[in-house]
């Protein structure tokens, strides 16, 4: 039996061909239409003897800061949008849309608070596509979120004219390279000045560069040094390149199941021994320990405080958002929690990490650390806030000074990042 | 009446919290139940107390080159996809898969030849979201793309162990910022070596980096730079960054309507006036014309060759694949074409550019030009090859060499840009 193989004058690349609509006047020859899925990316093109609508706007803020949804489905028959308003992680924030005359549905919801949301359609039981391109330059947003205006949306929105620039970059990382991300301020390839350089351990979302979006680190970083809120420095995100982590190199330095291993000490000290010099030797670092610090969020961040709280001679400070100390080898405790939640709002409710294991991992922390900085955040309403208090009470015990935020109304999520480096980020460097 | 603001114990971010779910190990909390799309984005997650099933592979290539496709959709009543197997720009590849006892569809396509393909599944007539993460590090692709392995694949895939840096910068350009995109060789921030600039007037697809994705720029470049095909080189890409382009400055750069404008001229220009200069600040160049190169794919590309062709004195080399010069301001003429294709394979069909008119933007394109190089490629099977082949006879008049490729089979999508990428990399700053 011969077989065919498919090939020859074909269609490979949808997004070029949309490409090819876009940057040429003559598309008399390519009929649009208006519902075929196809058609609905086309949204620069227009028709040429067939005509086709362009896809509605699938969000749009209001003046009184309610959201309307629409999107095209006429073969559909239920579609519902779920997103960051009340009770999402239960599924039951799903909102139901209704069917419009020309098969385009919508709804309406809010007033929403300001922030930075997302949203996601769901057509029959399935997560549809965004209809546009994936990413805004006018606000750093991806196209399945928006933001309602005000104080928790535009610190975290692209509003400097002055922007650095992002660099991602292959880093030597135990027995591999791991593809990391170098955020260099406004001018970094135009001048020879050096700058302090603050790491953070970031990630667990599906790839890299998503995690980094998330917190829009970078869009902070711009706003705040424009206004001269925070000095200019260098931020290396350390942030997992493979869904879930622990892709390359066999190593468990970020998330999945292996945090129990000592692969995870390994991991932290590997940031030290292979990352910070290949940094000094790649970037042009202040590379002394007044000009180094080391954060960040959830798992990977007890991880990234782990690296720094061993190596005070090299790190000045050190922070932790929402810290899962309790993924620390050997170190998580079960305990019965009094804490009650109505819904989940983040891990380890009934696991703390048992200080004095905990203790044994840094006995470099101690009042002669010398610290200039160390700071915790926590959600008020995650229940990391046990975690929270109890790492408080011993750094109180080791008679180290700390900076402790407890974000009130804060669960274990995006924001609670964005607003935690909010907070840490004019601490450092002064 | 009292408006209710959501806020509060919101789930705000999904994505992070399937990060905590990824990165802590008590998830007890969270049920998952197995038809909820949103358990279908945890794809790292691990169920507790409440199993869940992991999402089906969206595709599996096979060791004949078949590809299964499968999706879970319980409730949908049709699920097709589409890719870029025959026929797909008419939507008539689709492929309806067939719906098992446990709500998921599957079907079998292929065999394919080696490639890298794209799809998109389509539930009840709107296009599905990946179920995956959105890029994978082992292959560089998205989750919407596959190899099926072989010479059109194996190239444009992550197969070197020294990987280039890509960063993404503001460079000013005409009266605004725009964010282009810089490749570095490996090595590059680690060493004090300059290296020759090829600038790439890419784009039109929905956003700057996915008109990177498509055509896998950075894997070719990493993977001819190891096999010492290539000269290690700076690559800056001038690419859209709004959808259609033309949204900052005001600056009719890249695609939409505006090409007929004099605007199209002085972005031309500005590659040479603004972006140029900037680049050698900023970046280890061989600032001179010997190490100076520019093409691109399409309109943009057109308009990159028009930059080139009118300072030779900067650039020593200038190629274009695919070029949309009937797009030049006042150049395209309306024809009758001889050429029937069975199905859209490019723009401009019925336009070519009138020759006495182009020529008069490139006088400076002649004998005493002293180039290099001067590239030209076109697919066989698209109707730009009008175009070629009149833009050959010009050179021709003018006397100045050429190097001409048709690419046989080629129509104008991504393939027809990595094909001609990689015939072209190897001729320069020889």
């Amino acid at each position: 039996m011969k077989k065919k193989v498919f090939h020859g004058v074909a269609l490979r690349a949808l997004a070029v061909i949309c490409s090819t609509i876009i940057t040429h006047q003559a598309i008399a020859d390519l009929p649009q239409p208006a519902n075929d899925p196809h058609a609905q990316m086309h949204d620069g093109g227009k028709g040429g003897k067939h005509q086709w609508a362009p896809p509605p706007k699938p969000f749009e803020v209001l003046p009184d800061n309610k959201v309307v949804f629409t999107i095209r489905a006429p073969q559909a028959t239920r579609v519902e949008v779920q997103g960051g308003w009340p009770g999402g992680i239960q599924g039951d924030s799903r909102v139901e849309l209704t069917k419009g005359e020309d098969g385009t549905w919508s709804t309406t919801v809010g007033p929403l608070a300001s922030d930075i949301w997302h949203y996601q359609f769901i057509v029959d039981g399935v997560k549809a596509m965004p209809e546009f391109g994936r990413k805004s330059p006018q606000t750093g947003l991806a196209t399945d979120e928006f933001a309602v205006p005000g104080a928790n949306a535009n610190d975290f929105t692209a509003q400097s004219a002055a922007r650095g620039s992002v660099t991602y970059t292959s880093v030597p990382f135990m027995d591999s390279q791991k593809r990391f991300t170098v955020y260099t301020p406004p001018g970094y390839f135009q001048s020879d000045a050096r700058y302090p350089v603050l790491y953070l351990t970031m990630g667990g979302a599906h790839d890299g560069s998503r995690a980094n979006e998330d917190a829009f680190i970078f869009n902070l970083l711009d706003n705040m040094i424009a206004d001269k809120r925070i000095k200019p420095m260098i931020v290396v995100i350390l942030d997992p390149d493979a869904p879930g982590g622990s892709s390359l190199g066999n190593s468990s330095f970020h998330g999945g199941g292996n945090q129990t291993s000592e692969k995870y000490v390994e991991a932290a000290q590997a940031i030290v021994d292979n990352v910070v010099p290949f940094v000094d030797k790649s970037f042009r670092t202040q590379a002394d320990r007044e000009h180094r610090a080391i954060g960040g969020f959830s798992s990977p961040g007890a991880q990234g405080f782990m690296a720094g709280a061993r190596n005070p001679d090299l790190f000045a400070s050190i922070g932790t958002f929402s810290g899962g100390f309790p993924t620390w080898p050997g170190v998580g405790m079960q305990i019965e929690s009094k804490l009650h939640y109505p819904r989940y709002t983040g891990p380890d409710l009934n696991r703390v990490p048992d200080m004095k294991k905990l203790g044994a991992y840094i006995p470099q922390l101690n009042a002669n650390a010398n610290m200039k900085l160390v700071f915790m955040s926590v959600g008020s309403d995650e229940p990391l806030i046990q975690t929270f208090n109890l790492m408080k009470s011993f750094l109180d015990e080791r008679g180290v000074k700390y900076h402790a935020i407890v974000e009130q109304g804060e669960i274990h999520d995006a924001r609670n990042i964005r607003v935690s480096l909010r907070n840490f980020l004019p601490l450092l460097f002064k």
